[in-house]
């Protein structure tokens, strides 16, 4: 039996092919550049990588070439698509209306068409990609799993803002949060390396990659995050400015005439750490040209940190005690240098960051203890993997044994559990890195 | 010899009269409704408070209005204004020209027109009133109090925002903080308090009233505060939003078709605890209808301390240590419901608050102690004096004693400095609250 899962972009359409029985992933990849010319897709299975050009002028041709690829006689996975038994489709904003994943009805897709403005930019994309999936696949149970469902736990003092209360009565205003498929994978996991149930556990998790935002988990549960009503606020971000004072905008558009679309483009696309440094929003490059001398981004590598520390200290207020802070996403996996810095100058409150063991931990294939051993809480790095969350709940969701997170078991919340494809590519990192041996952390 | 201090707002004029012989206030009051029917002062002298009606179309007939009271035969309070040897203006916005109170020349005055963008609620009045001042009086010193100056010590990594780098070369936009003289007040008198210098002080300063901010003391330095271009971000304040997601005010905007303008006024005049309660921005309002049961007071007090409580948690990671959190100003000063939420659940990181002491500290009129015995970090209610520092200031530059704070001794900094007006009012508020005796605390 295979689960399917699919993310669909504005004009890419990622894909995994799980194997259930096997508990392995079988394929992975996208297609890129639905819409414009030259589209195609990347198919990876069997450690080999497939590139095929394929014209997509919809998110349909888009899905049609997926499933074309995954049962092709040379390079496909499955004999035809009869094993799939599930679909997860990822969605960006569930509003209010979502507590946990759901299986797609007409009336959750309608629910989802009455939030498209919550989340211009992802959601008409998610929904044609689920209508596309759904024409191609009809006889199949689709589920949708929400960035935005894992937060709805968060109580009224955190996810209010202090705005006339008719902007959240009549038009839904409020703090909703994102990332919340990569909070409960990495939540369950810091869990069981604590040897801790997940009610009883406190957490700080920094998901730091091209978009960014944390969440202070308490007794399992979200309690508060950093992004917004949108995924725009909170941190520095790789393109986009997290925090501002919401007059800035306004300031700015009296000096330069620039409209408010301009503003929201300038905001999300041209601010973060690209603004600041002026070139770069990829954390690598900003590194390196830090290490050369390059200010703006020895500057950019500062602010990042420092807001990642200020969000760690305003969440430590909030949970009283913590027991582990946790980095997941291609910054907090290998971005020691971040790490480092958000850590540091805590040892007052029970934080202690190992400088030699944050710099072996670099990998994406294995979870990393970077804390001291004398440090009351513990620093975790935890690689993500948002894909199994999809796989497991679309399972659930069509067997009928699924349940919101707090009244549900993951496979990955058994001590014994082991990704297999990570253990694969971890062999090869040792190869590189081997300290990285005396950082992994096994439950 | 007497110092003149003045604030002047939009159809306001606050001033301040001090024997600097005696260190007395000797009168204080307010012109309001300058350029509206019905404009007058309010005069308060010599336990008696006066009300005169007198038409100002302008600020200069304002000050006209100041002067003829305070030399006036029977509730004036000096002879006449040859004993005014030097005047002191609150100034708002300094932009990044200015790290300390200057002599108001021609220059400084163009430096403060170069700014009124970044101000233009408060610039134009407050030049408005330099100038009719000076007109006033040609021949005394006038000195500018700005309440951004203080902040000027921050470091780049903290007044930076990640945003398009030409919007800070070009526009200037970058956090500068306000409450600047409030802070400096404060910070001096706790460091006086912890027997410490100021440059081996670290503070956490909430200044909470109708306007609040907060500020990070490190090594008696500005380090980090909650305003930032304007006076908008941050905290949850009367009428003002503080924090939201940058792109919730263009959502909004989209749904309404409100204009930017009124957007601009919805954040700082509809939105807060007014915009939170929909009735109210005073909190002594607020805490009545909680206690009787009104669910939207209830919330609104839980997210203005738990705003506060973020940030503290924020700056104590930036500042690794804590020597003391203060409070000041209105609500700073009498709000024991919301200071107590603010520090409550801080055992953990050194932090003890005291239920009883905290009930017990309400005054204006002096510093107590609201910690427990065993907490590392003191918690100070210290009522802030912004017209003392503004007076000092305009004394020491017009006799060329005046520096930067950090190379400056204030009166206050004296271990015996007695503010003689507040030992009065003391003496009444410890007839109706006898505790408050176990709570004051002196150097």
């Amino acid at each position: 039996m295979v689960i399917l899962t699919l993310n669909c972009g504005s004009s890419s359409a990622k894909y995994q092919v799980y194997d259930w029985d096997n508990k392995d992933v079988l394929a992975n990849g996208v297609v890129e550049r639905i819409g414009i010319d030259g589209s195609g897709i990347t198919h990876k299975a069997k450690g080999n990588k497939t590139e095929i050009k394929s014209p997509c002028p919809t998110h349909k041709e888009a899905i049609e070439l997926i499933l074309k690829t995954i049962t092709d006689k040379e390079i496909g996975v499955i004999p035809d698509m009869s094993v799939i038994k599930a679909v997860g489709h990822r969605v960006l904003h569930g509003g209010d209306k979502f507590t946990k994943s759901v299986l797609i009805t007409p009336e959750v897709l309608d629910t989802f068409r009455s939030v498209i403005d919550l989340g211009p930019l992802h959601m008409p994309a998610n929904i044609m990609g689920i209508e596309a999936a759904q024409k191609v696949m009809p006889d199949v149970p689709h589920c949708a799993v929400m960035d935005t469902a894992w937060h709805q736990t968060m109580p009224e003092e955190t996810f209010m803002y202090a705005i006339p209360r008719e902007w959240y009565t009549k038009y839904h205003a409020r703090r909703y949060g994102f990332h919340g498929t990569s909070f409960l994978y990495t939540a369950k996991r810091a869990s069981v390396l604590l040897h801790k149930a997940p009610k009883d556990t406190n957490l700080i998790i920094c998901h730091i990659g091209n978009g960014s935002s944390m969440c202070a988990v308490k007794n399992g549960q979200c309690y508060d995050t950093t992004m917004g009503i949108t995924p725009l606020e909170g941190l520095v971000m790789g393109t986009r400015s997290g925090d501002i004072d919401p007059a800035l905008p306004f300031y700015i558009m009296r000096k330069t005439g620039m409209t408010a679309d301009e503003m929201d483009t300038a905001l999300n696309k041209k601010s973060g750490c690209l603004g600041i440094t002026g070139r770069f929003s990829d954390r690598r490059d900003i590194e390196i040209a830090a290490a050369e001398g390059d200010k703006q981004c020895q500057l950019c590598i500062e602010m990042e940190a420092l807001r990642i520390k200020k969000y760690i200290g305003a969440f430590m207020a909030e949970l009283g005690h913590v027991d582990a802070i946790v980095f997941t996403a291609g910054v907090g996996e290998r971005g020691p240098i971040t790490r480092f810095k958000a850590c540091s100058g805590l040892e007052k409150y029970g934080i202690k960051i190992d400088a030699q063991k944050n710099d072996w931990s670099f990998t994406g294939n294995a979870e990393t203890c970077i804390s001291a051993d004398d440090s009351e809480t513990k620093i975790f790095v935890i690689p993500t993997d948002e894909e199994l969350v999809m796989t497991e709940d679309a399972y659930a969701l069509m067997k009928g044994t699924y349940d919101v997170h707090t009244n549900f078991t993951y496979s990955f919340q058994d001590p014994s559990y082991v990704n297999k494809a990570r253990e694969e590519g971890l062999k090869k990192d040792l190869e590189k890195r081997p300290h990285l041996a005396d950082v992994i952390v096994r439950p």
